[in-house]
């Protein structure tokens, strides 16, 4: 059983997940990507992974677990988390742990191989998105669960170990800190101004546009003010919501639009870089807010975090948000 | 002029130090380290670096920047933050940006391409440590400077640019979020039991055993009860002290024997792996702490930091401590 322990000093949460290496020493020689025939994740293969939690795009009545579907969604096989048993919470002499109980999924978001999600077409992204966001409804369900996070590791610099297409959620029994925060600061400017944070972003972003790399109807996407890495990039809806589960499909149509044509210029301006990219949303217990804004943050794994980083939380950007979005303007994708 | 901006929403500073790259596209593509002869940190290359703000080892009377020196401490030629001007704190909309000031240096370990730090004999890593604690003193009269973060990269995976035995400093104008937060916790605890929370667990370590590494007479050495990635030690002071910078040259001694012999049970027990070091102690600016207690934390590079650690703040461990301290008790060095 994974086991969460927690920082006495800090507070920080810390998953021990055994069961994803073999011997201490193991750690750091990750198996090579497989590929092909021997590749869970494809059409075809659907043996090879744990059974699926949801489908999109397979015809009403053919059997589960067989090809014909466009998104799939099955347990990690190596799940950090594990969803059954109780948290069991527990002091060790000055420290805290509890069992590392979760849903750990993987959202599969083509079956062809060698589709990356930017090209996939907008009607078959937007079903990747819409994938999310029933799973989210789903599991949200289970009232141990805090919080949600969807995320997607794309290449083995940004901690991806498979290469076919892929995002993955993690649901949480603890809202993390980095999230408190975020939703804290927010919450800080409302209470000084009576307006979101990010609705002001949003304004300041499109009236300045220097920053500003693509906006379409209803998303706005842009370098932020104080980047962690070279090429972060934003993508934010213009009207308020909180929650991103609650978005119609049209309006999640609109952000596959700009969540494709996001990584078509970062992999057209970098040469297919490693990226992560995180859904930031309100957590699964509270109420809508006036305060938060949901949206995605796009970071390409460019630099290693070293140890100033490590050290201080600052983060060194040797491009410009401006630089990078001017060049982000101008290719093509 | 590099520049820090501040994150609205979370409070994050960033610094944008356009001069450590030349095109938006260079960025990931880092120079090969280089070796040998054309390493300016070999010994009889001393016009390579910019010139030496501290020097150990060098007889009296013998002429500065040259060769029979053991430890040279020079400013980086490629600064995150420079040391000339003013912070001029401004407003950009609702953005907020001052003046990368700060100072930046590289503290050459040994005149040795060949020799890594836990290579050094004692007396020698000694000198390391002394020289780190002479630029504090230094610094600390320079009033625009809140913190200084001593920290070492080693290995590219660790974002080491250059391969020759090398750590460094930064001097900040702010303190940072990360070691705020270590300082309020630390606080917070002692508010509750009139005791330091490192002393605490510096009692539990010794007591319960399963997570020791090792001790000496003045430092204790383990592994943390909830450690952001395999294999990370810590290395504490028993006797409870809040600044690195006051320790006696003694004492100091104490704790290179204990960093050597860490450094060198990590590279039996991984095959020489890439590592960050980051000594943690007490802001610039404040008297000196019952809360707070310094320390040196040591984390090899063998997991990438991937979206959900970005997303969530949490970490996945695949290695308990418990077993990496059993690891590493065994293994000589």
């Amino acid at each position: 059983m994974p086991e969460l322990r927690r920082d006495p000093i800090v507070g920080r949460w810390v998953i021990i997940a055994t069961e994803r290496a073999r011997r201490p020493s193991d750690v750091g020689r990750e198996p090579a990507p497989r590929q092909g025939a021997l590749c869970p994740f494809c059409a075809g293969n659907e043996d090879k992974t744990p059974r699926e939690v949801y489908v999109a795009g397979r015809p009403p009545f053919a059997p589960a677990n067989a090809p014909g579907w466009k998104v799939r969604v099955v347990p990690n096989r190596f799940p950090a988390l594990k969803i059954e048993g109780d948290l069991d919470r527990q002091a060790e002499g000055i420290y805290d742990r509890m069992n590392g109980i979760g849903a750990h999924e993987v959202i599969i978001e083509s079956p062809d191989h060698d589709k990356a999600l930017e090209d996939l077409p907008v009607a078959d992204l937007t079903e990747v998105l819409f994938a999310f966001k029933a799973r989210v409804l789903d599991l949200r369900n289970d009232l141990r669960f805090k919080y949600l996070l969807l995320f997607k590791n794309h290449g083995h610099l940004a901690g991806a170990s498979l290469e076919h297409a892929h995002s993955q959620l993690i649901a949480l029994p603890v809202v993390p800190r980095q999230v408190v925060e975020e939703i804290e600061g927010a919450r800080r400017h409302y209470d000084l101004k009576e307006r979101c944070i990010f609705c002001d972003i949003v304004g300041q972003e499109r009236k300045d546009r220097s920053r500003l790399v693509f906006e379409n109807e209803e998303f706005v996407v842009f370098a932020p003010w104080a980047p962690r890495s070279p090429f972060e990039t934003w993508i934010v809806p213009k009207r308020h919501e909180s929650n991103y589960e609650v978005e119609p499909k049209e309006r999640l149509g609109q952000c596959a639009q700009a969540l494709g044509t996001t990584l078509r210029r970062l992999r057209a301006a970098l040469g297919n870089p490693a990226y992560n990219f995180i859904v930031h949303s309100n957590p699964l217990r509270d109420p809508p807010s006036h305060s938060y804004h949901w949206h995605i943050e796009v970071m390409p794994a460019l630099t290693q975090v070293a140890g100033f980083e490590w050290g201080s939380g600052f983060h060194i950007n040797p491009v410009p948000p401006e630089d990078a979005a001017e060049f982000l303007r101008k290719v093509a994708g």
